[in-house]
């Protein structure tokens, strides 16, 4: 007998790293560096020092796995023991789950609950009464004898349309493979799921009766940089449970125009609608947990997000929106079935896309309306602007509707940004400069910050404009603020807060770089504003009111909008901050078949202004890239302010 | 170095055997005989003989792989040489493939077209042009502009609606998918098929123009023994081929009840469905296949078939038509996505099923009834009666409709008889004995007969009674025809064809056993024709015509259906026999809207007549059960035949 061989798997050995919360994963040979694993993804993480361990940019979280973070790191100890590393300061041994800390789930605030009643109590005004597209019936069915031996469905059918008091009813297939017993299993008392398709009701479940069994729908916001949803009992309209994320298709492209380059090959088209399926059914998962919920018992689905994301959501090739005459392929969608599109929802669940006007004004927009008054005044005219990481805007009234868009940029939703970040836990959502550029803000769920939302940096943008610490072209003024400002790898930034007192340990800086982007931003807002009132033959003071929606955070300060040339300077009464209209849009047209209506009568109503073959915008837009602007008498408020200092 | 050791595989080998066309698997032990294997399967094979090798029931073809028959066979030389063997001769040594030549494709006469002309001039009169559910359009969209930058589907929905002057119209999901690419890849030049149901129009596919792109439907009649249909082209209401067989769920029961016992469990229904989705899925690769057709350019299928038939195809559970008080789940189903059910079709393709009036009154009824006049006349009352498996009957006018059900078993398709086959290639179809007992016959596609079809088996039944071979029981009259009765396992047999002049090589025989079955189907007839009548307080003679319809053969002798007493001794021509009825009226149902508001028109106003639980059902039965009748005042014109003779 010989003996056997020992084998030895002294094989060099590969590890696989996943990185969330994209679930991305990457495998590598033993000891590659972190970041280098990081950049063989498509993930949007940059490290402005190269490498070195310096910048902080890198920073992640390990889940799972052992691994050995470099002493050179910066990290503050505090951090390091909850599991944070700079990516750049570790080899790979082990197999390893990371978190990108900065795409953690974004909060949103419960206030949108009172932000929503506040704004939606007209709209909503004699609807006490809520009118779901899914209805759910408990009947008992009378038994049939031998004279009256109608077919289970009759039985159904007759006491549906007595009960509804309808003349047609129609059915799905899928009711009547179970109906005989689902009828019989509880002695003839059956829990019905009924569906209105314009003013159709069909049957689209009936069970046996059982009380634990709710009726449940989804409102879900699609931005090209956010997701957010909630989950709403339709007995009575109450949100039971919220959820909110990067819209994971981030690493395709950072907004609509790299995301449509993106999709030009089929398979990416199918993998950034992969990516909005995986992103939205990631945020059901959390939302049912929290709520105690299962996906039966969730039957609509309500979606309002601008033109490309829905388009890439139905999986439509959005080529065409980029193209002249930039035709999407269709703007009222039909009713889709949540399992044609992979939805962890009922089989039977439904699907409806808010309508859009055209390319660059979608549906998100049109629900967003539904949040305002705009729709209901008659002679008032007021306009409607919403930013994202493109903007769009609304002006008119009941009668008659104008709207155009704009690239804004992801500036305000922390993109393009060093120091910026969504509106979710740690960020800087106020910031105030005393007259000694003593600094003072206040922190979402409070705590050590880790870098500033939209409203925070334009907070930020007109306080150093305003205490002269930037000029009117959004450069630094050395010689008030020299010993704020420090050298970066970018050039010099001005410091908001040190690395000791950051939650990440680096220093929040705003550099000069950023600062043109947050001009070009508001610049494009201001001048599409200007054009579109100059189209419809109106100054800004003909306007009534100005309603404005978008990802900022939850306050965003109008007065400082306004110096930094944002808003124009009118009474700050005349503007109202409305939150995320499209995820409220969105709740409404699931809440009510009439506001479904009003949204389909909108997109009917509305006509579109093309900005870009406007001969106007270029030199609207240029005189908007100054602080206010470069026609001062525009901001006389902000002058006198400036000029008082 | 070692040398390798041998593996020697000389362990029990198992071979496969398939069965054809049902294609049922068995693995058995090498040496297994062959009609052992065949008991394995529950394919309703019998060898009377129990497996000696002389009755010949056993007979099969081998297609695939070698065996050796045994000398005794009584196989003539000719059909061994074709493959045919008795499976009860042949131990298996190897895999085989074996045809079951009874079961092998029915063949539809093309004889049907000019039936359906004749009986259906009156029903299609004034509709030349066809108005099928399924319509194509051909359509250049204009081009879009930056002015009016409609999107791709507005573009055609208004090309659409133009051109059928329509105000609404749906889409499928589907249809959006890749409607940017359908629209430029032909210079928006498209082929767009529309589907209507109940009055709207549903875009169901746009395809970049192509004049290779046809439409066709298919007309399908589900019978519990066979399944035919015909393929049709859409443009024209042609029929461009036919194909049909047996229905493959045979060998889990031969008729309704056995089939609705069998289902009791899950995946005994998933069995039937799977069967009956076989059988059509394989007579469609036959149609299409003949015409040149792919699925895809097939996009609708209409069926027609009795109650638990339409159960099993979707899937329903057929448990309560069982059981008292005889409910279905359904009459009317809704029109069902063709893809839901695994058929091969375009995956947008659509299925009707013709609604029933209950349990035991189908759909192959209403449909049928649209081949007769009787649902145009008003004054005038006719009687309908189909006779498959079971018997349906429809009594009325344009006025009132009023229907039973009575089970007359397979006998005339030729189940439960001995010589008995469906009406195909080679079964005599008509027969006649002269005064010195001589047989003539004649056999369908020529050739030596195989057995004999229903109206074979009418003809010699009648011949059998009218030249006092068997009495009124139905018993031999051994005196007159000693010399034409051999022994068999069963009993006395009167031989039809002696074994050296079939095709099988074994004699053609009829026993008493197979006579009984044949006047208890005819007694269950004509008992049900009777109380039908007394319940309506009608006599037979106040009936203006008789329309027979059933699987028969294509020349059922109405004489001889009336000597036998199925029929009603009445002036000949107030009878017509129409044919496979439901296939006709499936293919109507296909070719006109107008022909799908007919018959739920008439589901609407049709009443049924349970006779199970009518009193004098019992008495009306057994008076039935002689030739032609006990009371033989009632068939005075046989009376003078017998008497004659």
């Amino acid at each position: 007998m010989g003996t056997k061989p020992r084998v030895s798997p002294k094989k060099c050995q590969d590890h696989t790293v996943t990185f969330l919360p994209f679930d991305v994963k990457v495998v590598i040979p033993s000891n590659t560096n972190l970041l280098d694993a990081l950049r063989k993804t498509t993930l949007p993480i940059h490290a402005s020092c190269g490498g070195k361990g310096t910048c902080g940019d890198c920073v992640v979280q390990i889940i799972k796995g052992t691994c050995h973070s470099k002493a050179s790191a910066s990290l503050p100890q505090k951090i390091l023991q909850q599991g944070y590393v700079l990516a750049c300061q570790v080899n790979v041994e082990d197999n390893l789950t990371v978190k990108l800390p900065e795409f953690e789930e974004l909060s949103i605030k419960s206030s949108i609950d009172s932000h929503f009643l506040e704004t939606n109590r007209e709209i909503l005004s004699g609807s006490s009464d809520i009118d779901p597209p899914i209805k759910k019936l408990v009947l008992t069915l009378p038994s049939s004898t031998l004279e009256d031996n109608y077919s289970d469905f009759k039985m159904l059918e007759f006491e549906i349309k007595k009960r509804l008091n309808i003349n047609t009813l129609d059915c799905e297939y899928s009711v009547l493979k179970n109906l005989a017993h689902s009828i019989r299993e509880n002695e003839r008392k059956v829990s019905v799921i009924l569906l209105n398709i314009e003013g159709t009701w069909t049957v689209i479940e009936v069970r046996p009766y059982s009380s634990k069994h709710g009726i449940y729908g989804v409102a879900c916001d699609i931005g090209t940089t956010t997701v957010a949803l909630h989950l709403v009992d339709l007995k009575n309209g109450k949100i039971v449970s919220s959820a909110s994320s990067i819209n994971q298709q981030i690493k395709c492209g950072e907004d609509i125009i790299s995301r449509i380059s993106y999709a030009q090959k089929t398979e990416r088209l199918q993998e950034l609608h992969d990516l909005i399926i995986l992103t939205i059914n990631n945020l059901l998962d959390k939302a049912y947990q929290s709520a105690r919920i299962s996906p039966p018992d969730v039957y609509y689905l309500s979606v309002a997000g601008n033109t490309t994301m829905v388009h890439l959501f139905l999986k439509l090739d959005p080529r065409y929106i980029r193209e002249s005459p930039y035709v999407p392929t269709v703007n009222r969608a039909p009713v889709i079935l949540s399992r044609d599109l992979g939805l962890k929802m009922n089989t039977e669940g439904r699907v409806h896309c808010a309508p859009s006007v055209g390319s660059y004004v979608g549906g998100d927009i049109l629900a967003g309306l539904l949040c305002s008054p705009i729709v209901k005044q008659s002679q008032k005219v007021s306009m409607f602007i919403d930013i994202g990481t493109n903007g769009e805007l609304v002006l008119g009234n009941k009668d008659w509707l104008m709207s155009c868009a704009c690239s804004a940029g992801p500036a305000f939703e922390g993109g393009g940004i060093r120091c910026g970040m969504p509106a979710m836990s740690g960020a800087i959502e106020a910031i105030r400069l005393d007259e000694r550029g003593k600094i003072d803000y206040k922190v979402i769920d409070s705590g050590k910050p880790k870098g500033l939302c939209g409203s925070g940096l334009i907070d930020l943008l007109a306080e150093l404009f305003i205490h002269g610490y930037v000029d009117r072209s959004g450069k630094f003024n050395k010689k008030k603020i020299k010993d704020k400002l420090i050298e970066t790898d970018l050039g010099e930034g001005f410091v908001i807060e040190k690395g000791s007192m950051s939650f990440w340990g680096r220093d929040l800086v705003i550099t000069e770089n950023d600062i043109a982007n947050l001009i070009r931003t508001k610049g494009a807002v201001f001048s599409a504003c200007s054009l579109l009132l100059k189209n419809a033959g109106l100054t800004f003071d003909q306007v009534d009111s100005f309603y404005i929606a978008g990802g900022f955070g939850q306050n965003l300060a109008i007065e400082n909008a306004i110096r930094i040339g944002m808003l124009p300077d009118l009474e700050r009464d005349k503007f109202q901050y409305l939150g995320n209209t499209s995820l409220i849009g969105a709740y409404l047209i699931l809440l009510s078949e009439r506001n479904k209506d009003l949204v389909n009568a909108l997109e009917r109503m509305m006509t579109y202004l093309e900005l870009n073959t406007e001969p106007g915008y270029f030199n609207e837009y240029t005189g908007a890239l100054f602080l206010p602007h470069t026609e001062r008498e525009l901001f006389p408020s902000v002058e006198r302010l400036v000029n008082l200092k």
